[in-house]
């Protein structure tokens, strides 16, 4: 198979139904394409207590320094609602010059490009002079802890040193070139659960109804914001993103209700002052009901998902300047450089090595419909190829 | 047998497993009692789509006016965690002067007394001086299609006119003679359905979060409160009953939200003007976002859950003073003429004659150990014969 072209690349990884966790042929698929251009593969499974199994991928090509490493995933979020979208998930159809897939920007499209760049790289100036690694994650839309963070530290534990990375998250906003992320905000987890007293709807005076308490509390968490924005970053921002009582019965009040929130902060916190934050905006709002002085406060628990993911800033010229001279080369105009968006497995490459992300337009990421303009492909692709060039020029002078 | 004692009629009645929709050999037992009495029985089964079939009784005794109802229902609610019983719920056990059973008090019991009532009375004085029947249905803990409504239906249709009816349920929060229900609020039920983008936490602006349009609306239902009472009626009073968005991934900002609520309302509203009420509170509350001015109104749709029930007040002279002085003349005081508490097959008797509502104390429906005071079988016996006769007096003169 020839890997010089990205849309054959991204359609093989789309027919690949790798939902998180699930590895669905992608990586077996990534490694048929990487092979031939010399790399050497490896597969390498994660597992932990308490989360599903999880197949990675490491290649290399190469044996010397300087040493650039492509990060990213092959697993994708779940379809959706499936009926809704325009053409099958998983069919890589092309349609008005648009491919449609899960992963089609978010982020197999990424991995394709790359490859095809490496590919064309290699046919025109044979192998580079250093060497260049996929770290390719199964585990970046699920619990993200069978994935980068293990495959770091299992081709680290061999000997593995890296001198830049580039992530192919899809980061342009509208049009491809407009955005380098140079950095990113934390990210922080909640669940919240409201304790009432469950009764017949007719008879409230006999029972406390947690709905209530739950809108107090998750309303205290969206008014007023955190903040303003800082000059690396843009506000903090929460989202409450699920509510279930679950309760079937309208004559019913039910017993407890719970919500989840997610917030990106940005570099006016750590993750623990913004713990410190939320409790202290929780425990005032339970503390008082205006529509019900005589009540009790409100019952409350709150439990913080896994590890928070701390906010961080890149600054290496020669890594930034390769990339963001490239996309001036291909695409005519200078990209942004951003810290904004959600996080990407680069919280985790920071440690190791310098990182910047660029990939897509990543207008269609996780929606029903996800797709990707074909002729994107392409400018991605000589984007990354001279991005090589260019890095491998800075490294080596 | 002797269905002058309620004892006996109680503990017959307990030991039948009516479990609602089951008959469970209840309305056979109370055929059973009624026949020897003079009564003719009508043993009516009620069916419809969707539904099960159900058992109902209609007895008359007499065939002169004036007529009085006497309204209730066998089928009981489930037994729940059986093992929590101190004595099994079918058993009718007696200990420490209480008969323990499902059922006890809603509302075999309040059945079990009128029949021994009219047994005592015809014992005394003969036939009554007009006509008594039995209204009684096996689907008033369930969905209440195939009962009273219909047998309402079906005796009209041959004729039956009816001058006033008692219904059995247990109206006395704390000990017998508390409390005579003269009415009902109504009740009506919605399901609010908010419409967003689904999309990623940490692009919100690309996504719209119905969290935050759930929160808007069902706050705006809750807050004014709708009234603050009538002469005869308790607040209005909304419960939202359950919210839920089922979204489990929490980097993830959702598609929609759905909220469920109750409202049980008093004579400052009709069904329709409640209904719009609300409707004009949602689309107030939608219309605006102080948090994000920019955003489009909040799109929402609701449904009105079944047939909403509307609310009543009974003012007959005639029936009210009959029962309060019977009451008085037993207990030594006045019962409180209340219209609090959730709904019953009053609302559906309302429309054919005038309905009161008089029974055992109700501290234990529907809980485990689900028991009547002996001595409270005693009373409500000599309560309502002497009820039975002071309205025929009343009607009669």
């Amino acid at each position: 198979m020839t890997s010089t072209d990205p849309i054959t690349n991204l359609s093989t990884l789309i027919r690949c139904p790798s939902v998180t966790p699930a590895e669905g042929g992608a990586l077996a698929a990534l490694e048929a394409m990487l092979t031939p251009l010399g790399f050497t593969v490896d597969r390498v499974v994660a597992k932990d207590t308490g989360t599903p199994d999880i197949e990675n991928l490491y290649a290399r090509l190469g044996s010397n320094g300087p040493h650039l490493m492509f990060a990213g995933h092959t697993d994708v979020v779940p379809v959706g609602d499936e009926a809704a979208w325009t053409h099958p998930p998983f069919s890589a159809t092309i349609a008005g010059g648009e491919m449609y897939g899960r992963g089609a920007v978010d982020m197999k499209g990424g991995i394709a490009c790359f490859v095809a760049a490496v590919a064309r790289h290699v046919e025109k100036h044979g192998a580079p002079k250093g060497s260049i690694s996929f770290l390719i994650t199964g585990d970046e839309e699920g619990p993200a802890i069978n994935g980068t963070v293990k495959l770091l530290q299992w081709a680290a534990a061999k000997g593995e040193r890296w001198d830049a990375c580039l992530v192919g998250e899809p980061t342009n906003p509208d049009e491809l070139g407009d955005m380098i992320k140079i950095g990113r905000r934390g990210s922080l987890s909640g669940r919240i659960t409201v304790h009432g007293v469950q009764g017949h709807a007719a008879y409230p005076h006999l029972a406390d109804n947690p709905v209530r308490g739950i809108l107090k509390l998750t309303e205290a968490l969206m008014d007023p914001p955190f903040d303003t924005g800082t000059e690396s970053f843009q506000p903090s921002n929460l989202e409450v993103t699920t509510i279930d009582v679950g309760n079937p019965a309208v004559n019913v009040i039910p017993a407890k209700a719970i919500a989840s929130f997610n917030i990106r902060f940005n570099d006016n916190w750590t993750a623990e002052s913004l713990m410190a934050e939320i409790v202290a905006r929780l425990d005032h709002a339970a503390a008082s009901d205006k529509l019900r002085p005589d009540r009790a406060p409100v019952r409350y628990d709150i439990v913080w998902n896994e590890r928070p993911s701390h906010v961080f800033l890149t600054r290496n010229n020669a890594l930034i300047d390769s990339l963001s001279g490239a996309v001036e080369a291909v695409v005519g105009r200078q990209p942004k450089l951003s810290t904004t968006g959600g996080t990407s497995d680069a919280r985790f490459i920071k440690d190791y090595c310098p990182v910047v992300e660029f990939g897509l337009v990543g207008q269609t990421m996780h929606m029903v419909d996800e797709r990707v303009a074909v002729a994107d492909l392409e400018t991605l692709t000589g984007i990354y190829e001279t991005f090589i060039a260019r890095w491998f020029g800075h490294a080596a002078a």
